[in-house]
Order: C-alpha cells, then sequence, then structure tokens
C-alpha cells in the first residue's frame, strides 16, 4: 500500500470517528430545567433538523465503516466516488438546516417573535454545538477526500499533465 | 455541437433560470400586515438564512453565466467540474438552511415557544416558498450536471467500459 492510499485510509478513519461523534452528542443533547417553576425538557428530538442532522451522520458513518471492507483494488472504488458525493451533500444539508435552528436557539429573530432558549437550556446548546463541531469536521474530511478523488481523475486544477 | 454539449448548454441555460429566479424571488419577499394594531412588516433580510440564499444563489447564477461564454474547447472545462461541484454545495448548503427557518415560520416549534408566522403573513411565506421551489429546480439541475461530468470521466456505475 503506498502512501498516498494510507493516508486516504487514516483520513476515512478519521472522517468515520467524526461523524459517529457527531451523532451521538446530538442524539444524547438532553437537559431538563425549571423555568417559573414549570419543568422544560429540551431535547434533539423536538427539532426535525436535528434529528435530520443524526439521520445523515449515521448514515455517512455507514458508509464509511463498509467502505473499510472494500478490497483495496477492484472496479467497485468508481462507485465510491458518487457515494462520497451523495454522503457530502447529506453531511452539508443536514449541517446547514441543524446551523440554521442552532443560530435562531442561541440568537432569536426578534421579527418573527422567537426568542432565544440558550439562556435557558445552556447544557443543551452546549452538546448541540458539540455535536456540529464534530459535523463540520467530518464534512470537511470528506470534502477533501472528494476533491482528491475528483483531482485524481479529473485533474482540475492542472497541476500535472 | 453534438446533440449531448446542446443537451448540457440546454441545462445549463435552465439552472441559470431558475437560480436567477431563486433570488430574485427571494429578493422581493416582502409583506406588511396588521395584527393587534401594531404594523408587522416581514421580508427576507429580516432572516439570515435567507439573506444567504440570495447570495448562494447570486453566485451560481454569475457562475452559470460566466461558463455559457467559455470557448466550447479547452482545457478550462476540467476546473468547471470542480466549481460546478463547489456551487452544488453552496445550494445544497443554502437551501436547507432557508427551508429548515422556513418550516419553523410555518409549523412553529412548540418546545421552543417559537409560534409560526405564516398565518398572519401569508403572502411572505408563499414568495418564499416560490423560492425554495426555484432553488430545489436550480440545485436539481446543477446536480444532475455534475453527475454527468463525474460519470463522463469516472464512469462510476460501470454503464460502459
Amino acid at each position: 500500500m503506498d502512501k498516498s492510499k494510507k493516508a486516504a485510509l487514516l483520513f476515512r478513519l478519521l472522517a468515520v470517528a467524526a461523524t459517529v461523534s457527531a451523532s451521538i452528542v446530538m442524539a444524547t443533547s438532553h437537559q431538563t430545567t425549571v423555568v417559573f417553576n414549570v419543568a422544560i425538557e429540551a431535547k434533539y428530538s423536538q427539532t426535525p433538523a436535528f434529528r435530520f442532522f443524526i439521520i445523515a451522520n449515521a448514515v455517512a458513518s455507514i458508509h464509511g465503516i463498509l467502505i473499510l471492507f472494500l478490497p483495496p483494488k477492484g472496479l467497485l472504488w468508481r462507485v465510491v466516488v458518487a457515494l462520497d458525493l451523495v454522503v457530502v451533500m447529506l453531511l452539508v444539508s443536514s449541517l446547514s438546516a441543524a446551523g440554521a435552528i442552532a443560530q435562531v436557539g442561541k440568537k432569536g429573530n426578534n421579527y418573527a417573535g422567537w426568542m432565544p432558549i440558550c439562556d435557558q437550556v445552556k447544557a443543551f446548546c452546549d452538546h448541540v454545538l458539540g455535536a456540529l463541531i464534530a459535523g463540520v469536521i467530518g464534512l470537511l474530511i470528506y470534502f477533501g477526500l472528494l476533491l482528491h478523488s475528483i483531482h485524481t481523475v479529473l485533474n482540475p486544477l492542472l497541476l500535472k499533465d
């Protein structure tokens, strides 16, 4: 196995670690707090965008783990480029949706009358932020792997002949 | 120019039409309404995700228009694949963020205490929905063009030798 393949394998392992962490951290985000004598419970499942985030990262994790068992040579690797593309899309989409909602949770939206909730459920917000950061790391690694595949085959930046 | 190139050109024109429409429809979304004797104004600029949506679609439009002036032959087309990838990412990201916020606008989020606003500003919501639909069409066309480029060069589904 040459150096660039070893590096790709290492990055794939890191990507799996990141997406698995993102799923688990988001899925365990949960806080119960008392505001004006009323118990308020905040958890990921109350927000569709956060559920989508968990599903997308779980799909990316399964994809990443299955690929580790793919024989190093073979035509199937051509399909992997297309699958990587789909996974990157899924991660971008889920991150953007979850990030947009998290931003409203943090800052609120005065015009729409949506109050920020992070002052009340700080631990929950920190947990979600952690999941988003893990998600960004996973996405960046996948994006790098995808660019590398495209570069190797298409040589888009004309760095070699 | 052979048939597949003519088809690609046609799809690129359609993609530009879709992303330009998405930008303009979102940028013109605006409604003033009176609730409990208070004038409420809703417009895209109050929501960061909607501003991002306009920027992303404007970038995609400029990219699409510039490409129409690219000479049909030449090495620059290799870069186009990478640029298309970036544009697709941008469109997926902005659509997901704007879609997530639009969903809260439509359905609200009981747990967070965010009320739906579309009953008060229906025309605004319809306008935003129109922009999102145009955005989805633009994205689908770009995604098709990208898959076509990757398929032509990588032949990932092994449909030919």
